[in-house]
């Protein structure tokens, strides 16, 4: 009942310039397949598309209500984000919250995504930290998670570290399937990242989205991250980021989150649906075009927001609309 | 006779996380094709990765000689370049040579290429202009031009302006059809850009690079400007980039110039074939294995430079090894 792949079109003048390709599913969360586009058992590394999932060892740890944090915090710890002094700031007084510092993160420095805030460092003859990885507040949220449990938070990181088993355990029982069992490479941030089939990846979103076959105590979790990527959304993510609109724009009807090499996934509430796309290629362009329309296609996309999520515009460098991207009349018809 | 398509893959760990596919023509001056892989009779934007084609006009018109301009400028009107300082003053210098200024150029301001010249420019509080624009040299070329045939510069990057008309002509000759009846859009730096089949592109690079065919001023023009892209390889782009690099390591053998929407374009005049590419998807990451694929292939990629062009590393945050990119054995075997 698979149809055939997503594709979304690059336009420039009356030429199609360039073509992306991937996968999707639309899955309930006994694992029912809605709908899909490719083969949607095919291995994806999820990469920061499931950090909601990797919140849910976090929140259901207690730490939020333990060390007094509120919805920025558990924005931040499913956050791609920026790198913009609201982010920073946040990240470094939550890890003195629990006692520890910059130095027990262990994702790594990179400058800020933001062009502005690196250009603000520049200025200031600052240079970046840790704080600045747009991975930080999960790393804080895995740190945070190792303190309330009395684990050592040195190697937190690492596959067998006790933080990691947790996330495959939540994992697990999220997408029905052992995730101990995947194999997998190595993230950004130094994570593993674990290679799931699309359709599992989709499946442990809509068991987040709708989660009344999970213990209360996850379901309270699952709950507690969609409102506050809701409610928090630039801690998702940040200035003039996919995520920070479209999840400020449908508090409980969806909530979206990106990831490298073209992984984007959607928890969609109303509906009881789970979301999972890959693009091929990794192309994170394609990726925001083709959530937008598989938004649209399930009536969850305000008319608002159409235009520019479904068709961006094209401009070249004095402003000039040259050409848009959009879903392919081949895909969604 | 044509293969399957050009395929690069991307792996993280034991997984080939994302997958690039392309098509490639490897041609000769009179069109006989050499080697292709995917439907070459496809139409393409080349982008700039025709500039070398572009810059024809320029040196045909003798502005080299009658402004005492050298091999750096004759690189630079074929560049992509990055914005660094010698880029930058030589095209503000050489403006001024032909009588010109800054503000003749019609191709928009963008922040330099390469992050540290933006940084420098924050911490110095200058901002950009449009010397800085990667296209800025080709754009002086055609002012050059326009002037030694004491035209109207003003316009000069209009579909009917003198200017482009000869650009056309000149391709029309190269590549043995007519470039007026090409559909065209327009390219980031307001310039048209020609719908082209790939074939035809990869043929009027083998006439650049075996030009005997050719008129003896065009040839000249041909053999000039392959030979300035050998020696003076930082100005076709810059620090680091792939085209400084292989254009600097292969005097005489091979000259090659990227493109936006991953076009890459290869000269290879001991062979006397011309080189096109395209990836679907648009990856300039792709598009450079693709190419050093195809350099390798026909044997000019030099023992030294194939190890970190064919297999160039994915390394995360903390710099450690996490993947690679390599064209799929599907491809190239």
């Amino acid at each position: 009942m698979s149809k055939g792949p997503v594709v979304i079109e690059v336009t420039r003048g009356p030429v199609v310039e360039s073509r992306h390709e991937g996968i999707a599913a639309i899955v309930k969360p006994d694992g029912g397949i809605v709908e899909a586009w490719g083969d949607v058992d095919t291995v994806v590394l999820p990469r920061s598309a499931n950090k909601p999932i990797q919140a849910m060892a976090f929140v259901e740890s207690g730490a939020v209500e333990r060390f007094g944090l509120g919805d920025e915090h558990v924005s931040l710890s499913c956050a791609s984000h920026n790198g913009e002094p609201r982010h920073v700031e946040t990240v470094r007084a939550w890890l003195k919250t629990v006692g520890l510092s910059e130095d027990d993160l262990e994702c790594g420095t990179h400058p800020p995504r933001l062009q502005s805030s690196i250009e603000s460092l520049v200025r200031e003859g600052a240079v970046p930290t840790q704080a600045f990885n747009n991975c930080s507040g999960k790393h804080t949220g895995f740190l945070s998670t190792a303190v309330v449990y009395s684990e050592p938070t040195k190697g937190y990181i690492q596959y067998d570290h006790p933080v990691q088993k947790r996330l495959r355990a939540i994992m697990s029982d999220l997408c029905g399937a052992n995730a101990d069992d995947f194999a997998h490479g190595t993230d950004g941030c130094g994570i593993p990242t674990l290679a799931t089939p699309l359709k599992k990846l989709a499946q442990a979103m809509a068991s987040m989205a709708e989660p009344s076959r999970l213990s209360s105590r996850r379901a309270d979790a699952a709950n507690r991250i969609r409102a506050a990527m809701n409610t928090e959304p630039f801690m998702m993510a940040g200035t003039g980021r996919f995520c920070t609109r479209v999840n400020g724009a449908l508090p409980g009807v969806a909530e979206v989150k990106t990831g490298a090499e073209g992984v984007f996934c959607a928890m969609l509430p109303t509906l009881g649906y789970g979301v999972a796309l890959k693009m091929f290629d990794g192309a994170a362009r394609a990726a925001e075009v083709a959530m937008a329309s598989l938004l649209s296609h399930l009536g969850v996309l305000p008319a608002d927001q159409k235009d520019e999520l479904l068709n961006p515009p094209i401009r070249n460098v004095v402003g000039r609309l040259v050409g848009e991207m959009r879903p392919a009349k081949s895909w969604l018809g």
